[in-house]
């Protein structure tokens, strides 16, 4: 089994990480296309050490070719994962533009990976945030019945991809002596800063970064009806989000019994010792495969409530990681051994 | 009126921000005495105009002094504030370690400044991220009944003190081109993370700064059942506490009339216009007296829930500002007319 794979964004952030993680995962890769809009100024990506040539997109360029990995833009996205498609190709495409159209899986393979037995030609990647809230809360979903959700993310910059990357980087050496400048288009900064806005607003206040999280979490846990309410919170992490979660369930979930939850759940690791003082943080899970979770303690009140915290690297798992492992499941390529530790 | 006035523990960041206040709110001083442990290098600070000498606390110290600011921690609060008291003086505490005793007053002059009128000797100022939250809940709890709240706050390290802070500015330095080192005492750094514990862990698996924000809400609002779960989380920010805040009331707040509400209430300031890009960020609030609101949206499956974004100074309005308004409203001081713009 080798397969003509193609990286649609192939120079953004999770376009590269895509092609660092199929050389990781030594990825049975018999053709690597990698394709970028003309907007890009790259010619080519090293991979296996080779100089790859970057190709601009067109109609063309997907012919031939068994699957396309694509992180692109919404609209280039809407623009060519059609064009992908009629060329032959599996897509797993990681822009919301076919994230809620219900003939779309919406897929992490730990939760609800059974949906790319019915070989799908078009899998949607989630949201980054929504891929480590739902990977901890699915193991306790399957313990007890989720009743309602509160979310407050911690989102790092590289979420908002790689010109964003610079502008926090630009901010915070210009704020090292005195307040960091506004960005280019005069929002407030994200040195030295919080900023509880990412994506445009919507007609009812929330952003759609929270409307993401509030439908993904339904449609991939299949609990449509959810109450979900989220707060997406852009703070100045450059790689690793992070969220705290109000869960309720139907039934007390002893911290113990979620520990344990969450360790017998693969991609899962368990940062969780007060005593020892660990827990998650988005530093601590950047370079790595697995979603950490930790912070776990009982709603004082109402002993239904479950809290805890969890960090991802929203480039990996939050990702291409995921889109990757989209990919190996959907083609029944065998994953490697589980990576725990960092890479160098 | 004149006063004879103490600040101990001076020479912090609360201390300095306290005698910053004092000078821009033209306090009526007849004589000020700057106290701090003998841990301190100043030996003077500045104050309108000339060099004030630091003083190492004693009991002699604080002999015919009418009120005194703590701003030190918890130990040394319990070792000097009663001798402040068996001085004479009238005491506004800025450590935790009085908050909880049912006999000291816990306020928030615009929220229950009315405690202030039996003259109490001994006032404990609340928690930094608590005083944001409360000034931003109690218009709409006075609206409407108060069911519920889930907290998740976004701390900026002037809130664990200098020392912190300059910790932020090594890490961030450092981290410029690399993942930013462990911090001195081993933890993960403040710089280009976010840290989900502050303060110690306590028996149940809640922090102590989140346990104080769940006693101190439901202390300062009168409401002692309240139901209150709070992940309070540290950000690499320098100066301004973010929280987002998801709050149930016995009825539907509209986000107009908790914006209004918000608009009438002394000390608050709206930002909160989507179609116009506007929210709240530390940032803005850093350097300011108002604690800064919006993001007011309803919770979209239950009614009765809003959901809003707040921030501020806490070095301000979570410590000095108020603490300094005590004492004014405590002596019946004049407030200086609020102060809209950002100081220079």
């Amino acid at each position: 089994m080798s397969l003509r794979l193609g990286i649609l964004g192939a120079t953004g952030l999770v376009g590269r990480t895509m092609l660092a993680l199929l050389d990781e995962r030594d990825f049975p890769v018999d053709e690597l296309r990698l394709l970028a809009s003309g907007r890009s100024e790259e010619r080519t990506l090293r991979f296996r050490g080779s100089e790859v040539a970057v190709l601009p997109v067109s109609a063309e360029a997907f012919a031939g070719l068994d699957g396309v990995l694509s992180a692109v833009s919404n609209p280039l996205a809407e623009e060519w994962v059609p064009v992908a498609r009629a060329a032959g190709a599996v897509v797993v495409d990681n822009s919301s533009a076919f994230r809620y159209v219900a003939a779309v899986p919406l897929v992490i393979p730990e939760v609800n990976g059974a949906l790319l037995a019915e070989r799908p030609g078009l899998i949607a990647n989630p949201n980054c945030s929504t891929i480590g809230i739902v990977m901890a809360l699915a193991p306790l979903a399957r313990a007890a019945r989720l009743l309602q959700l509160v979310v407050s993310t911690y989102q790092s910059v590289s979420g908002a991809g790689s010109e964003a990357l610079e502008e926090l980087e630009r901010g915070v050496r210009a704020g090292l002596e005195r307040d960091p400048p506004a960005r280019a288009d005069g929002t407030p900064p994200f040195a030295f800063n919080v900023i509880p806005r990412i994506d445009r607003f919507e007609a009812n206040g929330y952003t759609r970064e929270e409307m993401k999280v509030v439908w993904e979490t339904r449609k991939i846990l299949g609990l449509p009806a959810l109450p979900v309410v989220c707060s997406a919170v852009r703070v100045p992490v450059r790689i690793g989000h992070g969220a705290a979660v109000h869960a309720v369930f139907d039934r007390p979930i002893p911290p113990s019994e979620a520990r344990a939850l969450w360790a017998a759940f693969p991609g899962m690791e368990v940062v969780d010792d007060p005593a020892r003082g660990l827990f998650p943080t988005p530093l601590a899970s950047a370079g790595r495969d697995e979603v950490l979770v930790g912070r776990a303690r009982p709603d004082l009140d109402d002993a239904r409530g479950l809290e805890f915290f969890v960090c991802s690297d929203n480039l990996r798992k939050g990702a291409a990681l995921n889109a990757v492992q989209i990919v190996e499941r959907r083609f029944g390529v065998e994953p490697p051994a589980p990576r725990k530790a960092r890479p160098a």
